[in-house]
C-alpha cells in the first residue's frame, strides 16, 4: 500500500498539522484517535492513537496485532507497541511525560474522553479540535488526488457494466455482484460503501439498498456505487430505466441532469459550497420538483466516503483547489420512483474536473 | 431487509432495554446514537437517533434522505423527520418535553455530548451507558442467529473457492475478487470486512491486507473473509500453502489447529471467556510458539464484525447460550510467515456449534 513518496508525504501532513495546531495555542500535544485520521497521518490502517508533540517526532501507538506491519511500513513516526491489556490513556500520559501538558484531541467517545481526562490529570487539560483535521483533510495533496482518481476510474468501470446489465429480469443483488466483480478485477480494493441498486418504488428512497427484487419492465433503477483504492474512495450514481422511458420518467430525468450540470458549471475555487447547492436546487425548483430534492447536493470524498466539505443550503464551507466533492442532485417521488445523477468532481482554480466518467443515458443499453 | 417477525422482534428488544435501563435508575429516557445500535433496535440502517422513554412508544429520528424508507419499513416506533439544517439535540430535548428529564446515552463523541448537554440543561442530566446495550446485543435472539448462520454459510462458500484458487501465480487481489464474487452470487449483501489474503512474509501480519502481490511457490497464505446478510456478519480464516507444506509450516499449522480445537472444546454457556482464550494459549505455548500468538483468541460477531464478548486473557465476560464468537488462534513469525485458523461459533447450553464450515487442510487443492 505504500508509494515512493510515502514517508515524505505523511511527514508533510504532520508539519501542516503542527503549524495549524500549535500556532496561537496553549496545547503541547495533538492527540489523534479517529481511524481515518490515523490512516491519513500514518499511511496504514489499524493504528490505535497518534501523539503529535509541538516539537520533535510523533509517536504512533499500535497493538500487537498490527505492530510488525507498522514497524515495516510506517516512516517518520516512532512506533510504540501497545501490549495486550495495557492502558492506552495511561501510556499516552506517561509518553507526554509532563504533568502540565495540555492536549488537543481530534475526537473521542465520551467514556474514552473521561478515561483520558483522568489519565492526564483533568478535563481542563483537554480541548476537542476535530475541526482542525477536517479542514486539513478537505484539501487533497497530489498523492491523494492520484488515489481518488484511480478509485473514480474503477467506479466508471463499474457503471459501464451497470449500464449494460440493468434490464427487466435481473435481480438487484445479481447486478451488484457483477458490478463489484468488474471493479475488483480492474484493481479495486473493495467497494467504497454498500452498493445501492434500488429499482421500482424503492428508487424513491435515496439510500434504498440492494435486495433480491427482480427488476421489472418500466422500473426506474438508481445505481450508486464506488470503489476504494489505497484507502481512497469514489462515489458515482446513474439512473436507468428498465425498458423505454416514459414521458414522466424522462421529464424527471432531464430536470436532475440539468440541475447536476448547472451545479457543475459553478464549481471552482473560491465559490461558497452553498451556492453550488443552490444552483442545483433552483434548477429543480424551476422544473417543479423542489420539494422532492430531499438531501444535500454533495459532500467531500477521500478516505471517508462522506467527509468535508458539505455542499448544502446552510454549508459554511468555501471550495478550494484540491477538494474532491460529489455533485448529486435527485428527485424522489414517494410511491413512484426516483432519479439521482452523481459524479465525483475535483475542484481546481478556474473550474472543476469530473473524475467519474460515464454516459448520461436514461435508457440502459440492452 | 425485513423478516416476518420484524416488528415484533424489534419491539421485544426495546422491552429488554427498558427493563434493564430503567429498573433501579433515575433516568427517564435512553438515547441511542451508535449506528449499529440503531440498526439493532430499528431494523434499518441510516436512522440518526432513537429516544426510548421509560413508558410509552419510542421515537426514531430520521433525516429526509431516509425518512420515506423508515416510514415504510419501521414498525412499532414513531418516526420523526429531522429536516435539513434542524438541530438534532434541541429536537430531542423538546421531544422529551421536561426540563428535569434525565437521559442515559449509549455513546457520543465529546463534541456532540457537549451539544446534547447544552440542549438538555447540563451534563449532570446525562449518563453514559454504552455497556448496557453491549450486554443486550451480546446474546443473539433466534432471528439474529438465523441471519448470522446464513452469513456463515456464505463465508464457507467463499472459503471453498479460496481453497481451490490459492496457488502459485495468482495475485492476492485476484483471488479476493473471485471469492467475493462467489459469496455475492450466493446471496451475500457484501463483505463483512475487507477480505485479507496475506501471502509470504506478509502472512506474518495478522491484519495483513490484500495487495497486487503474486503468490509464490512455498508461501503461507492466510485467507480471512466474511459475508454480510441482513446486517449480520461472519468471520472465517484458513491458511493454505501454495505448494507442498514444508516440515516447519506443517508444525506451525498443527500447533494452531490443536489450539483452535482445544479452545472449541471448552466453549459452552457458563465458561469464562478468558478460560477459552487460555485453552488455546496454553496449547500454543506447549508447542513452543507462545510469544508468537500476539492477539486475543476471539470476539463476538453480529451487526458489528467486532463486538462483545471479548475472548482474551483479561476478559471479564462469561459465555452464554446465544452468543456468537470467533475462535481464531494464530502464530506469526516475523520475516517468515504466519498461520491463523478461525471459525465463527454459536455458544449453546452444553457446548458449541461451528457456523462456518470448511476443511482444515493446509495444502490448497490445486
Amino acid at each position: 500500500m505504500s508509494s515512493p513518496l510515502f514517508g515524505e508525504t505523511k511527514m508533510n501532513r504532520i508539519s501542516i498539522l503542527k503549524k495549524s495546531a500549535f500556532q496561537n495555542s496553549k496545547n503541547d500535544f495533538f492527540l489523534i484517535f479517529n481511524t481515518s485520521n490515523l490512516t491519513y497521518f500514518s499511511g496504514m490502517s489499524g493504528a490505535t492513537a497518534l501523539l503529535v508533540p509541538k516539537k520533535g517526532e510523533s509517536t504512533l501507538f499500535v497493538g500487537a496485532v498490527n505492530y510488525e506491519q507498522a514497524k515495516a511500513e510506517v516512516k517518520g513516526l516512532t512506533v510504540q507497541l501497545l501490549e495486550l491489556g495495557e492502558n492506552l490513556m495511561e501510556k499516552i500520559a506517561s509518553e507526554a511525560a509532563s504533568k502540565n501538558a495540555r492536549f488537543a484531541v481530534d475526537t473521542l467517545p465520551i467514556e474514552s474522553w473521561r478515561a483520558l481526562a483522568k489519565a492526564v490529570g483533568g478535563e481542563e487539560k483537554l480541548e476537542p479540535q476535530g475541526n482542525l483535521i477536517r479542514e486539513i483533510r478537505m484539501v487533497k495533496d497530489p498523492e491523494e488526488i492520484g488515489f481518488v482518481r484511480e478509485a473514480c476510474r474503477l467506479a466508471s468501470v463499474g457503471m459501464q457494466v451497470a449500464s449494460e446489465l440493468i434490464k427487466p429480469g435481473i435481480k438487484e443483488k445479481q447486478a451488484a455482484a457483477e458490478i463489484e466483480y468488474a471493479m475488483r478485477k480492474c484493481g479495486s480494493d473493495g467497494t467504497a460503501f454498500d452498493t445501492i441498486i434500488a429499482s421500482g418504488v424503492s428508487s424513491a428512497y435515496p439510500h434504498g439498498s440492494c435486495s433480491d427484487r427482480t427488476i421489472q419492465e418500466g422500473d426506474l433503477v438508481v445505481v450508486d456505487l464506488g470503489a476504494t483504492y489505497n484507502f481512497y474512495r469514489s462515489d458515482m450514481t446513474r439512473t436507468f430505466t428498465a425498458g423505454k422511458p416514459t414521458e414522466k420518467q424522462a421529464k424527471i430525468y432531464e430536470a436532475v441532469k440539468m440541475a447536476q450540470e448547472k451545479a457543475y458549471q459553478t464549481i471552482k475555487a473560491g465559490i461558497l459550497a452553498k451556492e453550488v447547492d443552490l444552483a442545483a436546487r433552483q434548477a429543480i425548483e424551476a422544473a417543479g420538483f423542489g420539494e422532492f430534492f430531499v438531501h444535500n447536493l454533495g459532500h467531500g470524498v477521500g478516505i471517508d466516503i462522506h467527509e468535508a466539505p458539505v455542499l448544502s443550503r446552510d454549508s459554511k464551507d468555501t471550495l478550494a483547489a484540491g477538494m474532491v466533492v460529489t455533485d448529486e442532485p435527485g428527485i424522489y417521488l414517494p410511491g413512484y420512483g426516483g432519479v439521482r445523477i452523481e459524479d465525483t468532481v475535483l475542484v481546481s482554480e478556474g473550474g472543476a474536473e469530473k473524475l467519474t466518467v460515464g454516459p448520461y443515458n436514461l435508457a440502459s443499453k440492452r
